[in-house]
This record gives C-alpha cells, structure tokens and sequence, in this order.
C-alpha cells in the first residue's frame, strides 16, 4: 500500500493514519471513552497473556502501564480518528495497538515505527481480534457512562423532583386531561408521577445493563476464538470486571455478540425510554408555567436570562425547551441504533462505530441537560399559589364527586348549565334541585376529593 | 410444486392461493387501489400489445372488459393477498394475471384454471414482469390517492381555515412565542400562518407528483426490456396516461426506477411534511381551546360528544387528538418508509408492499383526518372574545413597543416592575418616568402593533 | 347534543355512534384484544364493587356474564370504533359500557337504550374512569399478545434454528466479516448465533411484562383514585389476575401510569429488539441462499411458488423478503409509540389508541411472520455442502492461523501474494519460504480452526 | 439577573455568558455556518436601516465591517454556544449582537460591554427579533452547504459513476433480483441506474432550495413586524439576495415561516433521499464486491488499508461501510427533524437549534462521504471480467428468452430440470424436445437480451 508519513510528535502509525486521510468525514470523532475502554481490554488481555506465559511479563508490564495513561486520558490526543470509518472499528482498535506499542516502545528507548520490541498486532493485539474486542470496549464504555455519569444524573434530577412531590404533598391544584380542567389532585402528586416516571426510566437503564456486562473478547476474528488460547474469554472477562469493578462476564455465545449488537441496541432503547419521560416532565413545567398572564400560569420558573432579543423583561422556559430538544435528539439516534442494529451480515455486524457513538452521545446529553434542568430550573420553580386556588374554586369537573349520589346523567346536566350560564358550579347544582347547599358543600370539597394515593412512594421496576 | 385447491368461486389460481397460505401473517391485505391501478396497466399492455399484433383483438378486448371490472371494484374479493408477502410483489401481479385469465375464460364459457385460451402469463402478463408493472401500479394508485382523495381534503380544510383568517382579520389577541405572552397579532393572522403551512403542504404534494408520474413499464425483469417489444415503455404510458387522465411518462432510466424506488420514498416524505404542519395546527387549537376556565379558552370547540365516562360535562378536543395521532403515525410510516427504500439490492427494490402499503394508508388517514377536522371542529369553533380581550389587556409585552423609543433597557426594566408588583404595564411606565401617560396611550396600542403583514394571501411553492 | 339513530340489532348506544361518524378515518379499528381485556377490567370491576356492597350482587352477575361473552369474542361486532379517536380511548370504554348495559337490559327482557337497570356509566363503569381502566385493558391485551401468541411463536422459531444448529454441529464452511471471506466457523455456530439472538431477544420481551403487569386502574379519572372505594386499585388487579392467570398487581403511583404510557413504550421497544434480530436472520439466510449460480449458494431454500411472472423456473427467498418487511413495519411502528409516549399532558397522555394499536400490530405481525418462516423457510431448508466445502478450500483466510508462528507481517504477505496471482494459500506458503509444507498442513486445516465456542448452549438474559 | 464574568479576551457579553454556563450540555455546539449567515443577516438589515435613516451611517458601515470578519469566519472562536439552549436560538443571536456591538467598540477604541456606542439590541438587532432573523440564518446557512458543499460533491460522484456506466456500457453481466440470479444486463447499465438515482437525489435537493430562499426576516417577534419599518422583508432579503448571490426573498406568510419551520423539515427530506439513494449504491458495490473467492466477487475494490487486526491479507470494503452509516445517521437526524418541526406552538417553532444543527450535519456527512466514496473506492474500483463472464454463462436465467417462443410454463420446466440435475440450460433446453439446437443459440444470446435501455440519459426532476 506504499509508504505514508506520520506525524513525529504522535504516537499512531500507518493505519491510523491512512484512516485519517481516507475518512476525512464531518468532524465526529470515535469518542474518547471508547479509547480508554479499550485500555481496560488492552491491559487485561496482556495480564492473561502473561499468565499463560504467551507474552513476555516485562512486555505485558510495559502495554499495561501504557494502558494506563491510555485510561486515564493521558494519550486522548493521540486518538484522532473518525466515527465514519470502517464498519467493524478496526481503525480505532488499530489506533490502540499502535499507540501502545509505539509509547511501549519510546519508554524503551526505541524506535517509534518499529513495531519492535512491541509489535502492535503480534503482542498488543495478541488473542484478540477487532472483531470481538471492539464491541467489548463498546460495551465497557456504555456500562461506565450509565453507572459513572447517566444514573446518577437521572437520580439527582428525580431526588429534586421527588423534593418537591413532598414538599408541595398538601397544595390542592386542579388536574388536567385532554389539556381540559378535571378534578383536583395535589401538586405533590403530580409531581409524584414525574417522579415516578423518572425512576422507573432509570430501572430500565439499570436493567438494561446487565446485558451490557456480557463481553465478546474471546470470539477473536469470528466468534470461533481461532488464536485466542482457551479459557481466554473467561479469563479476560475477570481481568477486565477487576479492572472497573463492575461485573463483566464472557458472552456465552459469541457468534451473537459479533454478528449482531442487539444487547447495545436494547440499552440504547432504555435511553429512549428516559427521553420519553423526560420530554413529558419538561413539557408539563413549560405548559404549567405559560404565561404569565395569558396563560395557565401555575409555576414561577428561574429567570436565567433575557428572553427575547426584541421583546424586554420576557421570561422564557428555555431549560425545558433545551431538554426537549435533547429529548428528540435522543429519539431520533435511537432509530439509527435501531437501523444499524438490522444490518449486520454473517459473522459481524459492520456497524459499530455509529451504534456506539450515539449511544454515548445520547447517554451524554440526557445525563447534562438532567443536571441543568435540576439545577438552573427545578431547583428554582415555586408555585404561585393564587393562581392554583383560583382555578380550583372555578372548576366545574369538581361536579364528578356528584356524580355517584345523583348519577351521572344530572351530573352533567350541571356542569353544562353552569359552563352555558357562566355561574359557579354550586350555582347550577343549586339550580337543579337535585342537591341541597348542604350535601353539595359536604360532597364537593376539593380537598377531600384528592385521595389517598398519595405522592410519597415512587415505584422502582424490579 | 404439487397441486393445491383453490376456492370455487373465485377467480385466483395456485399461486395466489400458495401465498394466501404462505404468508398468512396479521390481517394487512394489500390495498384495493393496487389493483385497481393494475386494471389500468393490464389494460393498457393489452392495447399496445394488440396494436403491436403481439396479441389477438378479441384477447385484448377480452383482457380489457375485465380490467374494467377490476378498475370498478367489482372484483376486489377476488385479490384477497397479504402485504407480507414476496417483495416485489409477484404474487399479487399473478393474482391479476390469475384473476384476468379466469374472468375472461370464465367470460368465453372455458373452464376455470385451464390457462385457455387466455393464458396468465402469456397473454395478460405479455411484455411485463411484476419488476417493471409493481412499481408501475404503485405509482398510478399513488397518483390517483394524492389526486382523487388527498389533495381535495388538504384544499377543503385550507379553505375552511382560510375562511376563518378572513372572517377573523380583526380581532387582536395576544402572540405567545415559548409559552410565554408576546406581543399582540390578529386572530386571523394566527390562523393565516396554520392555512399557509397547510397550502405548502399541500403544494410539496403535488410537486412528488412529477416524479410518481415516470414509469418502470417497459423494463420487464431487471430494466433492459427483454421480451418487451421496442417501444413499449412509452406505449404504455401514453395508453395509461390516456385511460388515467394524468400525465404519465415512461421513465427515463428503467434500472433506476426498478432497482430503486427513491420517487415515491420522496413523495411519502410530502406527506410527512404535511403531518408536520396538521400536528401543529391541531395542537394550537387544543391548547387555545385549552380550559374551559383553568386553561387558555381563547377557542370554544364544538362539543360533539361527552367527552369523559367519570367527569360529567366535560368536552375534549377529541378531533384534534385524533388528528395528532394520525400525525404521528404518519411520522411512524415515513420511517418505515424510508428504510425500505434504502434496502434495495441489485436489479430490484424487494421492499415495494410495505412501501406502497404505507404510503396508500398514510395518505389515506391524512385524508380522512382533514376531512373530520374540518367539518366537526373548524367548522363549529367559536371564539371567546372577552378572554382574548382580557389577555390583551394585561400583557406585559405590549412594552416592545417602547423599546424602539426609550431603548430595549429601560422597556426591560418595565415590564420586570410591573410582573413583580402585579401592576399594569401602563403604571409601571409611568412610575419609570421614561414615557409619560399620552406617549405611553399613543405608543402601546394593541390595534396597532398588528402590523401590516396581513392574513390575505398564502404562499404556494412555484 | 341531540338524538342519534342507533342499529337496532347493535349494543351499542349513542355514544359509540357519535364516535363512529365523528371519525371515520381510514380503516383501522380499535383491536378486538382491547376489548376481549375490558371484558377482564369490567368484569372484575363488577365483583369488587360487589363485593364492597356498592353493586347490587344481580347486577354483577349479569354484568359479569356478558364479560364473559365479549371475553370469548362473541360480541365483537358490537365493537366497531376506530383507533383515531379520542386519545384516552373513552370512546371505546363508552362502547364497551353500552353494550354491557344493553346486553345486560336485553338478558333481562327491558329496553335497549334505557339505560335502566343496568347504566353504562353509574353501574358498568362504576368506580372507574377511561383514564384508568383504557391504561388497564392496553396492558392486559398487550400481556396476553405476549404470553399466548408472540412468545409461543418466537420459541418455537428458535427451536427450528436451534435443531439445525446441532444438526450442522460439525459443518465447516467460510466465515464472512464485511461480507469479505474470513476464517472458518461451521454452520452449527453460525446458526448458534441466530438461535441465541433470538432467544436473548424474547428475554427481553418476557422482561418487559413485568411493568405492564402494573395496572393504572383504581387511579379513576386523575390518579387520586376520586370515586372509586379505598382499596379498588388493589382488588381489581387481583380479580384480573385471577381472571386472566397472570400476576396483574396495581400501579404504586397511579399517576405515572395514566400521565404517562412509558411501560409500554418500553415494552414495545423489546419488539424492536425482535425485529433487529429476525432482521439479521431473514438477511443472512437470504445472502447464503443467493444464487443458485451467481451467488453465495451456501444454503437452498425450499421452492414454496414460482418466483417471477416472467423468469421462469426462478426461486426467490421471499419467506425472508416478508420477514424483512415485517421487521422494518416494526421499527416504524416503534418511531410512532416512542414519539406518542412522549406526547403526554398534565394527567393523561392522549395517545393510548395509536400505542395499543402499533403495538399489538407489531406484536402480531413479528409472531405471524416467525411462524411462517419457520415453517416455510427453516423447515425446508438444505445445505450445498459441495459449495460450502469448495468456498472453504479455496479461502485465502486460512493463514491467519499461520499468524501465531510467522508473525502478521509475513502472514499478510502471503495472502497478497496469492490473491495476486490467483494461486492457492499452500502454494504462496511455500514460495514465501516462511513456513515448510509439513508445517502449514498441520497448522492450516480448517477443522482445527473452528474451535471450542459450541453451538450448544444459548444465553438467556437473568 | 446579577452581574456576570465574561472572559476578557471575548467580545461576547453577559447573555452569551450566562447560556455558555446554563446550557453546558454535552459537546454539540451551533455550527459556525450558523453565524456566518447572522453575518449576512446583521449586514443586509444594518444597510436598510441605514438607507431608511434609522441608524447613522457610520453605525452602519462599521457594523458591517465587523460582520465582514464573521462572514470570512475570523470570530468563530467568539461563537461558543451549545446546540442545546433556547429553542428560538435567541442566545445566539444575542451572541451575534454581543460580538458586533464589541468589536465596534473596540474599532472605535471604546470600552468593552458598554453597548455604547453601539448597542446590541438597539442598533445592532434593530428592526429585528430573534423570531424572525434565526430562522433567516437557518436557511442561508442551510442554502449556502447545499449550493456549495453537499451539490459539489454530488455531482462530482454522480460524474464517476456516470464515467463508468459508460466505460462499461458493453459488458454484459447476470442480473440480479430477489439476490438470486436473473436475465442479464450491461455492467453499464447497472450503473446507469445508481447514476440517475444520485441524479435524481441531487434534483429534489435542488428543488427544495426554492422554499428556503424565501425569509422569515421582516416579522419581527410574532411575525406581524412589530418595530421593524415598512418594507423590512423585501428590502432584507434583497440585501441578502446580493450578498449571498442566492435569490432570496422575504416569505409571504410571515406567521407561517416563523410558527412553523416546515420548509426546512422539507429539505431535509431530501437529504433523507440522498440518503437513501447512496446506501443502496455502497450496498450493492459491497456486495458486488464480496468474496475475493466465497462472494459475488464481480468487482475489486481498492485496497486502502489493511482490513483486520487479525486476519493479515483481509481488505474490505470500509468507504462503502462509512457511507451506510453515514446513511443511517442521517436517516436517524431525518426523524429528529421531522418530530422537531412537530413541535412548534403558537407563533414560535422553539426547535430550531436542533433542525438547524441535524440539517447542517446530514448536509456535511453526506457531502464528504461522497467525496470519500467517489476517491477512495469508485475511481478505484476493477471489473473481474472472469467472474463477470461465467456468471453469464452458467445463469438459468437465460431461460426466460424462449418463454415468448415455447410459453412460461415450458421454459419453467427446463430451468427447474437444468437445476435439478446440475445441466447446463442449454443441455436442458435440448433434452426437452421443445426446442431445436439452433433455435436455442439463436435466441439464448446474452448480448442480445440486453436490449436498448442504455446507460446514457440520467433523468433529472424538472
């Protein structure tokens, strides 16, 4: 293929740079967090190299104190290749192994290019493949972006939720369906339910993980193991659960973790389940806080900043809309996973590359914005209480706790006069005499009508 | 293949019955108009066929009087296949073919599934192959239903809502941007934007037709015209443009249009464009009609039924859900839409039943949606005009009109004062000492600020 | 709102009616497995009440045994309405309540449509809401759909992919990454891979039950459970779950499941996941069928029906092709359910008929088409061993075992070397002079290459 | 809102300041081609402000001057905002207003963040609003990469494919469909069809430019011009018109183009088009060029880089791999978009930073995969005319030119019998005693059945 120059002051080699020139493709970049997994699969496949006395100790020593600057971020720079690149991330995991043997080989003293002492296919990538490695260092990096950043995201936007589900547990409001007046409930109830939302999408995300932890590493080029010594998958699985400390295992059949990528692709549907949540809570807290006259008008957001570059002292929802947007991003990557995941052929699925970066570019905005929207809006809502009384004492739906003493049919007799009429709800069952004053403000009490499924215990998917 | 029993009373043969049992698969049976569009293609190869001396007169004529009755609809029962089923939709070509050799010997007094004398390949399917004549049919059922059904719809519901623009020019109300009050604009200007969006919906439409209207006809099995006589293609489509009344053309590049089916994926995008714009209407009509007394209820929605089982009284805007369901559905099928059309391989788009299928229910459902849009809730809204009044009165944005005279900061300033004193606009401009009481009555009048960008005309695309 | 005319030998009342001419779109139909599960929610709801001494024990009994009649189907023609409608389905729990009250009226000899003595609203809906018990019947459906029909079908497809898998245990053919020749696997490993897919992928359906277990009813019309007596919520699900034989329990926070539908989005996303894998399926065995002359020609598949209307003696892989097809209407249907499940509002999310409706579409299509391939396809399915045998002796990809003991460089060479020139592997071995022929016959046979990842054990998710 | 930190090597201010710490999600931030359009827009309405006497010249010209250095992208490092924030993009624009206002400042020698003399709302954002002038932005920018950039590239992979359809017009090869064998047809042709697909793509993209020319610019806040003077819209986009060399022209629905960003959803259809057209191309080129010696095999791709880790010697097919995912990317943003463009409300459609950003990136992927594709694999790519050659002659396909002479069911039985027992057709053919010897060379003769459809004409959408 001739000879190609690379640059002095990096440590990639022909193949990373040859990638560079061929897929000179937007400006997505193979995520950082897939190069320091993969300094967890490089470290511990040397480790059981080693042991089984295939690689030398003082080479699996050298790769592993490379890997470890490579985990740490310490070679992210040297890292530059594209998302659009061959199928299966051979690039990137060619990009690995020469980046280890070349730093291996400058500790040394060598010369960069070499390959020797450290060649980067025969000692660095030794037992492995690209096809099994990289959806291992695939499934590394999405199992720590959920444990590491996501989750606890989603667990501090719910505890600031659920804050206020208890905090606001007693103030009555007035429900909503079909966008039309209803009977009351608390706001601490409705809240409760965003709350409840929110866990039960975090549930998913966590249960999704434990297909996650199922590693390729072992299946080599086909699934076969071809080259990789026995019990290699097993064992680099321990290492590799050591090394992170979560629980990884080897996949039990590997021919499915390389000709297909359905474990990723269901995890990343659980990134979609927390979107769906998500756009439902920071759309219900822009309609309750419209306005703030013409409007509903229940919620005082934050005013962060100015709203309008032509309209002054406007107060918009922006971290809603900004966690919508990410909200429809997510849904839209979630179809190319889905896409992506349908097109794998024979013994790969070609693939990876995009699956992975959109899952963790997914799991990246929905853990932010979560932090933002607890932060510069949840955090700063308060309710404006008049408003919320006053739309409970017009409310004609309180008319449904009529309903089981005078049928439904007189019920909604009422509730039409006093819409046509405009007279209070009271007014009208007055009207009707098929209710006195008394009965009518002994049945309909807001207050009484909200229950007792109340606000506090959200539910968690077992 | 072995023999099979075909039903007594219909007109199939084996091969529609071995797909019938096949791909028994749901109840998703392809569409009636695919037929009916077939009746124009088997009709007309019959005619260039005869006119050619390929084929005898009294065949073609034969051949003809039965597409006659399958463009009625008098023989849907006898195309009972699934959508599921082969992907370039042979089976439901020979169920034509089936159904035309039948009917006609059938018509000569022969026996059923003799093939004599007019024989389902030979003769009906003479000059064809289902690769040229599928996508061929499915363009003229695609012109027709865009033609025929959806279009009108679209048009009808862009007068009823353009009539309302009209009747509607005066009446000022308050602009919301974000949710939030902005400052004023018409009733009618608001709706004009809804009936330009829908105009250029509908415009997007009728400018896919162009493509749709090109023919694979001609092609035969994969584009060269092997055993189709010269000059065929063109035949054919002046024959179906003559029979049809639309302007069909032979298509330039038969590989392109068999191998593909990249022009009706881009028409079924119109469509999705036009369930963009109808879920943005409908949703600004819910939520205007949002209330009745905890809500916006600028809009009073026609209460065509009761809208709850529990809550007395209550009226929904069920059309727009509907509508917004149809929306999204829409959105749903464009993307099933859309992968099919890129899995094609080679000579042969195998993706055209579940195109065409989407493609014929989405533009239906649109269809019908305006339809009921239109007559059970456009038709029947009412304005609440004291409410818009009220809105008007107490905005706070009506300050923009300041900006341009005392600077977007001290307006700013305003309007802050005046939310958070719940004071009027007009007393806290008059407390800055910026504008004095007759500047600020000449200056901040809604009637006014509405401008000149009138609801009169829509765009069309050109 | 006036008198409408009803069909005298229809249930139904007038509420039903309404719906039906109000919206008339397209033609899909509320699915009949919505109703069969209200007939479990009314039912049940019946004996509480009962029970609670709030119905009169008569009245339960009847109403309980025209559930009975509508759970066995029998009165499924009283159910006409369509999926577009009002978004919390009350149109169809309206159905199901008039025709419970007029088939109850008429057991009993009274008055179609009198409402007495059994009212569709005071007595059949009692203590219930659509916003609770349409959540609770779309689970009940979507759990049967599951348990009865998809599950069943997907087991006994991975049976058929799994006899053959240890049927062809010790078949060694060419592996195929980037649909490039690769090193050796058999055809028993292969086929592993796509019964482990399929078998993983039904997993995560069988997780998914277990959210939509959590039933919504008891919350009534905003989740605070007004109307309804203390305890509904968790009587009801245990009379449903006797009812049915599945452990129905009732929802811990009652208004995340009537705000929100994200149990079943997420279910639904599982049907995806199924859809991903057959996708996978369908694509390999239809690329390893290709040919019989001009292609991969590894696998034949059974001739079902002539192929092509004009290309005769052809046999194409169409069991695949609708599989394929069913697979991409999946991933489709789940853009639509995901986008619904986002559009929820306060306390209801409107888009319950177009979730129901996709999802078990989705459901039937996935469990329909699995059957049919299974025993279309997979049953009749042979191997060409002669061509599997041949692709294999000339692979180029067999040095990669030489790759441990010459290293990759040389390795790499060799490879090129005989492609260049058209040469067998051995032959450009020994000229490379890197390795005797004793040695490359014992390192280069396939046999050895396959390894020790058995076909045998498919993982299942814990 | 308090006083803010605002790095002093920035001319950006407070409210770009405070969104840059709001909004800090993730690592998606405006693209630059955003602001380069803000450049043309402040230019175009600083010069009708100043024709209208509204703002001094000077004011004016020296706004201009810096808007010239934003418009060559001098100040990019002075646009650092995030995708994810308002969904008006008003930060963004206030980022605009912010840069100009000081690096006016700082040419007058003035203070940093005075907004003296030149002011960011008053003067620089004068006669405009957010609401009117990002959508503006948005389509220029959204013009300016596909008439620079995404056609370009198009059409120069349209020319190398075109180039080859016609260097290869004679060499007859077996067509495909259903992936099995079918009647042949020129190398040539093949690839006339991917050519007029890219045609066709390219037109529709070409097509939708006409909806984006016309601007929002001139509707200020709501879209009825509030403060902007008479005239605004057209003699804005005039100014723009000359400056861009587009034919822009104000939007005649103002309420329409600002409520709704239909227009943009629209073209970016188009790229879910081109899209969809370029995957089937690097499919089938992948799959053509399958093998070397187990696959389709007729073409040979260049060799760029190695293919595995593991398998030395391996070369695959990675541009086409790149340009499937690209593909699928962009049909994953499609849908983004298309829900995005949804969800506008009232007089704002808040999603524009997402389309904005999806549209731009899909442009970019597609237009440089392109680039990619046409150097790096198609002017590349080799024919093995061996393979080529005896594909054609085993092909039973051939078969189907005897079907006119001795009828479908005849020609059948021979291609079924020739399979059957291994037999060439011809050998088949002659046994069946259906046809002569001379007969059978005469009509079964591949180059004779590839009929006139030549490669030549591409259509393009007129």
């Amino acid at each position: 293929m001739g000879s190609i120059d690379v640059p002095a002051d990096r440590y990639w080699g022909a193949q990373t740079q040859r990638s560079l020139q061929h897929f000179d493709i937007g400006n997505d970049r193979m995520p950082k967090e897939v190069y320091h997994a993969y300094g967890y699969v490089k470290k511990a496949a040397a480790a059981v190299n080693a042991t089984a006395g295939r690689l030398p100790s003082w080479k699996a020593a050298l790769i592993s104190r490379v890997c470890d600057e490579i985990i740490a971020g310490h070679l992210d720079e040297h890292f530059p290749l594209y998302v659009w690149q061959t199928g299966s991330g051979t690039q990137s995991n060619m990009n690995v192994n020469e980046v280890i043997s070349n730093r291996a080989i400058q500790l040394l003293g060598g010369t960069l290019g070499s390959k020797s002492p450290v060649h980067p296919n025969d000692d660095v990538n030794m037992g492995q493949s690209s096809n099994d490695t990289f959806p291992t260092a695939m499934n590394i990096a999405a199992v720590l972006e959920i444990q590491d950043r996501l989750l606890p995201a989603l667990d501090a936007l719910h505890a600031a939720i659920d804050a206020r589900a208890h905090r606001w547990a007693d103030v009555v409001k007035i429900g909503r369906t079909h966008l039309q007046d209803a009977v009351p409930l608390t706001v601490g109830q409705e809240w409760s339910g965003w709350a409840a939302q929110l866990q039960t999408a975090a549930a998913r995300v966590r249960g999704a993980v434990a297909e996650l932890l199922r590693l390729a590493a072992g299946g080599t080029a086909v699934g076969t193991g071809l080259n990789a010594p026995s019990g290699f998958g097993p064992d680099i699985a321990a290492q590799i659960a050591a090394l992170t400390g979560h629980e990884f295992v080897t996949a039990p059949n590997k021919f499915e973790v390389q000709g297909g990528l359905d474990g990723i692709v269901a995890a990343n549907a659980t990134l979609r389940g927390v979107a769906v949540a998500l756009m439902k809570i920071a759309n219900d807290i822009r309609w309750l806080a419209s306005g703030p006259r013409a409007g509903i008008g229940e919620l005082r957001l934050p005013a962060n900043e100015p709203g309008s570059s032509i309209m002054p002292g406007k107060v918009n929802p922006t971290q809603c809309e900004a966690m919508v947007m990410v909200c429809i991003q997510v849904l839209g990557e979630d179809v190319a996973v889905g896409i992506a995941g349908s097109q794998g052929n024979f013994e790969l699925n070609a693939m990876r590359p995009i699956i992975i970066n959109n899952f963790l570019h997914s799991a990246r905005i929905l853990g932010d914005a979560s932090n933002k929207l607890g932060e510069f809006c949840i955090e700063g809502i308060e309710l404006d209480t008049d408003q919320i009384a006053a739309d409970v004492s017009r409310s004609l739906m309180l008319v449904t706790a009529l309903s089981p003493v005078i049928g439904y049919d007189k019920a909604s007799a009422i509730a039409h006069q006093a819409q046509r009429t405009g007279s209070t709800l009271r007014e009208a069952a007055l009207d009707s005499g098929d209710i006195s004053g008394a009965d009518f403000d002994r049945i309909v009490n807001p207050a009484n009508m909200v229950g007792a499924n109340a606000a506090a215990a959200s539910p968690s998917v077992t």
